[in-house]
């Protein structure tokens, strides 16, 4: 398989930077190929912007979307996106910051996943442009697991990465069950055990199978679907 | 009332500078005071890495949320945080991207809610610092609100804004029913209605009651909650 993993931290030293260390070597070792995006190393460019277009198509009124069609878009944004086309799996390496993943990823997709190239209507979900490849999300929480459940008040995490997982899906991706790490900054035992296990999970990542999300098909305009994707991270099958 | 409206749109002409725009002038004729963080006129700076701090406690190991709670923080992060002191109410108005918010508004989140400051364990949630403000989401979506509910692929939408509203209510924040414009992209008409009702919502928000979110005193560790918040978001009380 070929891989990219998409990386980032602040802190090269940092239990997130070995988990991206660890799938690097696994990966490598087991034969596939891996690419990563350190992008903090990379000083990526976050905000999205005019800056992000070679040539704009209306220079006095900036439609972000729009210009993204038109594909002038700067070469750190196609190099990623060749990365993706590259890919059979994209791993996803990130701290949970605020629920949800640093501003530094945040802008990776903002400005990478373009409208007309990672979707266009009615070309998402199962029928977007990426359902032969997988995403797979990795990251680790500051709070203990039991903080992280629908019944405590942080809620399920689940849940909570809901709109990571389906903003990859909007593009086809198949969404693999995400590797969570939770509090790891409080026990070496844990670290090595949950590295481990990582390592273990990744030497047989080409034989998993996706998330079971809902096709386009499930549903028309104006009636339901039978469960919904959100039941479906929750198994409440 | 003082209000503090964050914002983040890279286009001045877009509606949701309109947004922003029509939320000051409704609000300083009320007789509120105002301020407004317009964060890509700013240049807001939206990673966060070593460069927020002025001194570092550990110079070789990043540990950032640690360094955080010793407030060597940089003069763009304390600006911010004075901003949340003073105001009553925060809006943040920002197009839904990626099923949350901008980067640049990530960033903020990421760098200005600091640790030690804008919540430290146990004074999170009910019991977190700013129990007496409230935070007002204001966001526009591209798709149509058919596609956004917990029937159809993309999935409710405030299932999808639960990490941004839970992320302001773990530092205490009551919080307002968030005030969602759908796909404002295609109609004129709908455009000038939706600021019309967002205007007459916000002559009386000092009235309003905020979502009634799960307190830290209905749970304990190994209980249940009787109702999540999830739940509660999605009116199934």
């Amino acid at each position: 398989m070929k891989v990219f993993i998409l990386y980032a931290h602040p802190e090269p030293k940092s239990y997130n930077c070995k988990l991206k260390n660890k799938a690097f070597t696994t990966l490598t070792r087991q034969g596939h190929e891996v690419k990563v995006s350190d992008l903090y190393a990379m000083e990526w460019k976050t905000v999205a912007d005019k800056e992000d277009f070679t040539e704009l198509e209306s220079k006095d009124f900036l439609k972000y979307q729009v210009e993204q069609k038109k594909r002038k878009l700067t070469e750190d944004i196609l190099e990623e996106q060749k990365k993706v086309e590259w890919a059979d799996l994209i791993i996803v390496q990130f701290p949970f910051w605020w629920f949800g993943v640093p501003a530094i990823i945040k802008g990776w997709m903002d400005r990478v996943l373009t409208s007309g190239w990672a979707y266009s209507w009615p070309n998402i979900y199962d029928k977007g442009p990426f359902t032969k490849k997988k995403v797979l999300i990795s990251t680790t929480t500051g709070g203990p697991d039991a903080l992280y459940t629908d019944k405590n008040l942080n809620g399920d995490i689940i849940q909570i990465l809901f709109p990571v997982l389906h903003s990859f899906y909007f593009c086809g991706f198949q969404i693999l069950q995400p590797n969570l790490i939770f509090s790891p900054a409080h026990s070496e035992v844990d670290r090595k055990r949950d590295l481990k296990s990582w390592a273990a999970r990744l030497k047989k990542i080409s034989e998993e199978k996706p998330l079971p999300f809902s096709r386009q098909d499930e549903y028309c305009e104006l009636t339901s679907l039978k469960k919904t994707d959100m039941d479906i991270l929750m198994r409440k099958k």
